[in-house]
């Protein structure tokens, strides 16, 4: 089964830098969702792994349902795979390894939010939220304001909202260009 | 990436076979669940999609988390990408398909849920409970009894307790030799 990035990610992601602030994270994921609906490979998500301290950037995911024909390729699910398999590590949470953090242009749906617990990553951050992705349609699955609590409660950071309305205007765009509703 | 399954698989699974029956089908995912158990290739569940009407048998899966180093891959998110991938389609639910189901040996943790919504099956049946799960200490994550309701209402049909002795008999040979829990 292939899970790969498309082609251009090369030409948008910037493999060496170091992404220090939380906004420099952000901005990488929602460039990747608008570039994911511009180029025309796929749905307005965008996300990426880093190392929580140093800021390196470990893998980068677009949503990939139609291009791979696969709907459990979101954005977050890529990512989180890519990571696992450039660190050949089940869980990112393993103890020979830096803290870890994914980074999601919108909050996940239940099947993604399900993926970051298993991952091991220690931080959840969001910038558009659930109702933005239902405002244009997107489905978000069973998730309750409990879902969020039971991975806070095991020991997951969870920010929401942040730069919501950059990474909302890609979402926008999407709808404006007709952008495919699938899982609907 | 790679997602394949176990080389063991075509021992265990007869693809040309009619599976007529309910129990045919969550007695071929018990065996899966109980093969990856004594073959030492993941954790005790399975899971086959089935075409609905005919039986026919689309895709298998076992879970593959320590196997393949992905937190993601349980048994039901492996079958449900190998079916997509085998019909070409990143929805079990186009109007050429014929009707497929999901036939788990264990009720689905979170992920796996939201998988089964985007997947496009339109019957999920389980076999052992997520009480039986967490007896032997695995986590199901934030599942509640409005997210199967969620599934409900938009059409998935839902059967638990399908034989769940005879699945809930392979999680307690897990835990009896000592399997790892991972994700935990």
């Amino acid at each position: 089964m292939s899970a790969e990035l498309p082609e251009w990610i090369g030409a948008v992601v910037d493999w060496d830098m170091l992404y220090t602030t939380g906004e420099e994270r952000m901005r990488l994921v929602i460039d990747l969702s608008r570039e994911n609906v511009l180029r025309g490979t796929g749905g307005p998500f965008g996300a990426a792994v880093f190392e929580t301290g140093s800021g390196r950037l470990l893998s980068a995911g677009v949503n990939s349902v139609e291009r791979l024909k696969n709907s459990a390729l979101h954005a977050e699910v890529l990512a989180l795979m890519l990571a696992q398999r450039r660190l050949h590590s089940f869980t990112l949470n393993a103890v020979s390894l830096p803290e870890c953090e994914l980074v999601s242009s919108c909050e996940p749906c239940a099947m993604c939010l399900g993926a970051v617990l298993w991952s091991g990553v220690r931080q959840l951050t969001c910038g558009a939220g659930r109702d933005d992705a239902m405002r244009i349609h997107f489905e978000e699955g069973p998730v309750f304001p409990a879902s969020f609590a039971y991975l806070e409660q095991r020991g997951i950071r969870i920010v929401r909202d942040f730069l919501r309305d950059e990474a909302n205007s890609v979402l926008t765009l999407y709808a404006e260009r007709g952008g495919a509703l699938y899982n609907a």
